[in-house]
């Protein structure tokens, strides 16, 4: 522990929950880390209940000069978890602000606290009986907030372009207390209806930044359909892809589709269901007649895509009708579905077809055990790209030769986010007990970071680990952008207190030169 | 002209088109304003034609500190046209950069300069022969990047929390040039198909402000649906605003209308038709008994909602049986509407059905003339409110009895910009001849600021003339969030050239106290 830290911790002990023994911090560190590296470690963990008790602690951090690092639960793996960029820092815990702190029946929105998890906000709208759906991440344990500050992806309608957040509370890094939009005005009624206010509109500049720590958000909740139907897409080929890609973007564009599907590789979606060494325990990654074999064996396709219809029970019938006919025009594919009523979400077998449907659950975390065991790891590697066959080929391709050189396995999910563009979540899956195998992971998603930036593509939300790197590639104009991230870093938090170098942010004293 | 003027404005004459003569002056006062007052006159108005000229003018501003006032067409109308907030400043008109840059049919999007029409990105799509269609302002001559940047609506799917702008170039106060998004990486495919980048999202913080002068932008175009089917909702009495409310709210909810659609009392939906006179000639407001004639003669109803379908035809078909179901449920109304294959759009006769299915005319600037003549002049007051009949009905009550005390016609465009929220436009029209009464409709708006805040209802969008007055209207914190904007203005723009005042946002110079 530093010097400088030890006489804040003691003032921090005074405002809330302090953590700070080995094993207590032990749980602040990224999951997915070997065991002996010690980078990414915080000094003690807070705490806090109110808002009042985040901004004492700003002060606090500001008189003492001492950095800071803010999760809501702190689920984000694959991505560094809830470690801090800086060595020492202070982990600011939201986890105990979990309120809900309103449901909002008539206008379809919730207001929740920065620690609330999906699993939280579900059961609140469960225990209402209100007839509304939450849009989710794949695994529930994430804080609604978190997520949304990270750029995080959920599937259902409103997770197009990330658009369910609506109207925000910060504290900024001088302890002042902002609220965004429509909120700026006291008891304005629509803070959490309308996403804009009277001049600049600042709640996406809260987000993958270190500019401000949330205390309160609007998420807007969409009213339960007469019918859901979750729909899975296979075919044969791994070149399938690109027809695929392509009759996407036809029918999201048309409006048939309108949620956030995942376009799935064997062997990521074969993590959920099976270990590695069923299918290959030679040397190197699996072999192209292995993953047709585990293809065929598993009844998922080269690639299948997961996906849904909500609504009027006629619109999803004639929708299903145009989507099946669309993509069966590729050899070997099929399209299948089944309609459910909404109150019988809950009970679907498939972990996949509740969380298109706001059911949340920890099933579809069991893909890091791959390796086998309970041990296992993954990093993100996650460039975006226009919706297109051309570019999802052209990604594939760039991708999946660097990592199987790397002798790892290609694990895709290409995540559409709107009609236009999606993810490439890459999810380079490691063994966290092989430092080797867990070196040479971290060694080529930082090669990918500057190969996929030369052809074009750049990372939607980046690990701890490369933040740097990845924000470098965001160099137009001589890094014009990062000199205006930096410009409002130095006037909003001049003793660069709050999560120094998120998103490769750095306030004016760390900054080289 | 002051003396700190006249060197700038040699330089700038040397670096594009500078215009100095009254007469060309006259151009660019709000259109409104009564004939002598001289409070947002310009000294000059400069026409560059680059990005380099611009970078150039911004440099020179700053040396000599000149304060300059940007627009992109300067249709402003309601708000105070393209007149700056600073007596004396020099106007950065963005006519002459109108140039089309690209339309991409395959992932449907545009990319245009800031002087660009919607004239002009309506005929650049036609002259390409793209099947793609543009969400328009009710009147063509508007700058689409201008009305974006005001936060001004548009009509179609996209039209909806104003959601077609993506990615943008900028000019900052300081001459650099910023790319944002995924464009801050040189040659990334996914600029204008990607909302966001890496790290936080700026885009929403030009508009409304004075952080910087756009330069380009992305809009995206919506494919042609197979039917445009234009639907008119008329109700017979005052009172029926809030099941109509109620009712809409239900189904954009439930996503059956999926657009923007306007609720316009009968004396706005008159003045497109009609004069005033026609109506009433005696002393103040037009009563209520010759309201009813006027709508029953019209045959327009106390409220007349203009709205729309697009998509499959099937699916148009099933939503027009539902929403004709559910608005007949209030006694008196009716749904009428054709269905219109997307080639018949530019034939239809009324221009509103024109607007709402993306072809652009100046018919509907005719509600100008209510009070005869070609002289005609309105202030916009705009505040924002939930979706819900409460609300509709609070705001009306009270804008009726403030507009109509003040000898005013209450005229009213309820906009639901989203499935939650609605901007109540309220157009105080009156004589620009008549210097009393347009003091009148000015005196009347500023109280109306003040009184629908205290009942929770701010603006969305300010008129020059009391911008001031509306943003301090947001004073949660003790003006936390005008703090915030500060200290990001005098971050960006030390020597506060760019539009001192804008949405009541002074550069540190110029701020009291």
């Amino acid at each position: 522990m530093s010097t400088t830290v030890a006489p804040a911790l003691e003032e921090l002990a005074n405002v809330a929950t302090l953590l700070t023994s080995d094993e207590d911090l032990r749980e602040f560190r990224d999951p997915f880390a070997f065991e002996t590296w010690d980078e990414y470690t915080a000094s003690a963990v807070v705490m806090p209940e109110t808002v009042e008790q985040i901004q004492e602690i700003v002060r606090i951090a500001n008189r003492h000069g001492v950095p800071l690092w803010t999760h809501g639960q702190g689920r984000n793996n694959g991505y560094g978890g809830p470690a801090p960029r800086v060595k020492g820092s202070v982990v600011v815990s939201l986890r105990n602000m979990n309120r809900v702190l309103e449901i909002n029946e008539e206008c379809a929105y919730a207001v929740v606290g920065p620690g609330v998890r999906w699993f939280d906000l579900y059961e609140a709208i469960q225990a209402g009986g209100h007839p509304l759906m939450l849009s989710i991440a794949d695994v529930g344990w994430g804080s609604v907030v978190g997520n949304t500050l990270d750029h995080g992806v959920t599937y259902m309608p409103y997770g197009v372009d990330m658009g369910m957040q609506c109207g925000m509370e910060v504290v900024l890094p001088d302890g002042e207390l902002l609220r965004t939009g429509m909120g700026a005005m006291p008891n304005n009624r629509a803070w959490h209806v309308y996403k804009r206010g009277l001049g600049p509109t600042p709640d996406q500049l809260f987000m993958q930044s270190n500019y401000g720590i949330v205390t309160k958000m609007g998420v807007w909740l969409m009213p339960c359909p007469e019918v859901y139907m979750p729909l899975w897409l296979r075919v044969q080929n791994d070149d399938d892809l690109a027809p695929v890609i392509d009759t996407l973007r036809e029918l999201m564009l048309d409006d048939t589709i309108r949620m956030v599907p995942q376009v799935l590789s064997a062997p990521l979606l074969a993590s959920v269901l099976t270990e590695r060494d069923k299918w290959w325990d030679g040397h190197g990654p699996i072999p192209d007649a292995e993953l047709d074999r585990m293809a065929r064996e598993l009844e998922i396709g080269r690639w299948t895509m997961r996906f849904a219809l909500y609504g009027d029970e006629a619109v999803v019938d004639h929708r299903f009708a145009k989507i099946k006919s669309a993509f069966e025009r590729i050899p070997g594919a099929d399209v299948t579905g089944t309609k459910v009523a909404p109150d019988d979400i809950a009970g679907l077998e498939h972990p996949v077809e509740r969380v298109q449907g706001g059911v949340p659950s920890l099933d579809l975390n069991a893909m890091t055990a791959w390796y086998g065991g309970e041990e296992g790891g993954h990093i993100g590697f996650s460039p975006v790209a226009p919706l297109t066959g051309k570019d999802a080929i052209a990604l594939r391709d760039l991708l999946r030769g660097m990592i199987e050189e790397a002798g790892l396995d290609y694990m895709a999910a290409l995540i559409p986010i709107n009609a236009r563009s999606f993810i490439h979540v890459t999810l380079i899956i490691f063994d966290t007990k092989d430092e080797a195998q867990t070196s040479a992971a971290y060694d080529v998603a930082k090669r990918l970071v500057r190969d996929a930036a030369k052809l074009g593509y750049g990372e939607y939300r980046a690990h701890l680990d490369f933040m740097d790197l990845a924000a470098e590639q965001y160099s137009f104009g001589d890094h014009a952008y990062m000199r205006f991230c930096e410009t409002i870093k130095d006037a909003l938090d001049p003793n660069g207190i709050l999560a120094p170098g998120k998103s490769g942010i750095w306030p004016k004293s760390m900054r080289e030169g």
